[in-house]
């Protein structure tokens, strides 16, 4: 029997007391030196060198964070940004972080129809058997974007179901012009509301041994309530909560999103993480030469603030 | 001073009397015998001999529709599908139609917000100068996906202002459960109106000498009458009407996407031109030995009957 995907997530997250989610969301400007360097000088600055610093530095970041985080989420957009070569670094990133035990959550927002919809799933979930399609970039999860209704969703929760793979949809985001389309009035309440009931019923035949469905949700932090009436409209189904630390959300703004047992919810960082040793407190801690100390730090003191506050 | 995106539409349909677009979505099983049989010979049935396959496919199908079509519109799905080979072979289409003169749309349906969408951007749309991103991916346009609002079309629309590219938003798709989310009720009327003058008001700064928008849309052709509605509601925005052919229209169908003039918008056709030679009327015509000049002459025929029909 394959095994399920909020199974998983469940399991990780009570193994590692943790549900810590890091964004594997490399800047070629941002890399430590160390990393750059040596790049430089064997490619310039190419893009084939800027996936090979990606490499290097997602390995670096995946062993810093593996024992504290459940999950990685690369954001495929800024491994797109180099062309194949950065797709190759997205691949390795997904091997690697498999090697180490993480659960690994594609951040693509890819939406599409029927047959288009199912070659997505392919190329993300577990390629069908005896297809052609590669295993590069198999996840254990993709977020989706929903606007497209069930048609956009099935075809992933059908692959996700074969492999035991699980699909997050967009449901409310974070960014201030979100409002333009989520927040419009549709029966007196905002459209997102709705998307949430439909993602929760589109859900309701994949649920896991654990009470979740393999079909989650995104949902950004902006306002506490809302992530708290997100939860209670959506109970089947889990919560991919980004924004915390870089983007302005911290540990208070987040709880909304948890289930009274703690799980229910992962939480996102990433440049708080990937960078720590650029921002305080772990700048003046640690500085650029112990880069991957502070990644380490910074990931486990996430871990503990969000775990004790929730148990 | 750089090209504008729209203006280099309207000159295509003039210069080729064309409102033709072909979109490119190999499927390996769909392949002529003649681009079969000799990778399955050298590679198996794997995805770098699929990957192989696109490339000789998509060149013999750009040969015989660059006469005909405006522009192609590869469907990157069915690349990624087939992992960093795949990828390879999506570029490799891109290139070979630039270098036959047409213009080439991204169906990607991208989405993010801030830096993220702007590494899309860059990816697909052209990289910032000075940078590290690769041109492998770089169109003329890119099809969008708008649930996050102005904030994820914005670094698109930018991006695409420096290079000359534009940008096609989801309005309206042609799929039964666009319902689900496209025609909630906003207000006494679908929310894809609503969206509709979103796009149009978006596009507003980015209007070319010919009268359009760098900000096109992506209207469904499922009822005529929906598709009159959208191009009055969108005065200046080109539009992209997938559907024809193989998903159902006709040339009836689509009439309402175009102007007065019959510019304004464009068809596509994938499998009704790609996969000719196995369908009617192409295929007791030509049948698979004569693969290519049924592409060739659905390529015509389609053009001859959309143009006629809006001159």
């Amino acid at each position: 029997m394959p095994r399920h995907f909020a199974d998983a997530l469940l399991n990780a997250i009570r193994d590692k007391s943790s549900q810590v989610l890091v964004g594997l969301d490399p800047r070629f400007e941002s890399l430590p030196e160390e990393v750059l360097r040596p790049v430089v000088k064997d490619y310039g600055r190419t893009a084939r060198g800027a996936a090979t610093a990606y490499v290097r530095f997602n390995r670096a970041v995946i062993d810093a964070v593996a024992e504290f985080a459940v999950a990685v989420k690369p954001q495929i957009a800024f491994y797109e940004q180099l062309g194949v070569e950065g797709l190759r670094a997205y691949a390795d990133a997904v091997g690697y972080a498999h090697s180490k035990g993480l659960l690994v959550i594609g951040d693509a927002k890819r939406n599409d129809i029927s047959s288009t919809a199912a070659a997505y799933a392919a190329a993300h979930l577990g390629a069908p058997e005896g297809s052609v399609a590669s295993a590069d970039f198999t996840v254990d999860a993709l977020t989706v974007n929903p606007y497209l209704g069930i048609d956009g969703i099935a075809p992933f929760l059908n692959t996700g179901a074969i492999h035991g793979a699980g699909v997050f949809a967009l449901v409310k985001t974070s960014n201030p012009s979100s409002v333009d389309i989520q927040d419009l009035d549709v029966n007196g309440q905002p459209l997102y509301e709705t998307v949430a009931r439909l993602v929760d019923r589109w859900g309701a035949e994949h649920v896991g041994a654990g009470g979740y469905s393999a079909l989650g949700a995104v949902v950004g932090a902006t306002y506490p309530e809302e992530l708290k009436r997100l939860r209670e409209l959506m109970p089947r189904t889990p919560l991919l909560v980004p924004g915390f630390g870089a983007q302005g959300g911290g540990v208070h703004d987040v709880l909304g999103a948890f289930d009274a047992d703690g799980t229910g919810a992962i939480v996102n960082s990433s440049r708080g993480i990937i960078f720590a040793w650029t921002r305080a407190p772990y700048d003046s801690a640690f500085g650029p030469g112990r880069w991957r100390d502070a990644v380490r730090a910074s990931a486990a003191d996430m871990r503990r603030q969000i775990w004790d506050a929730t148990h």
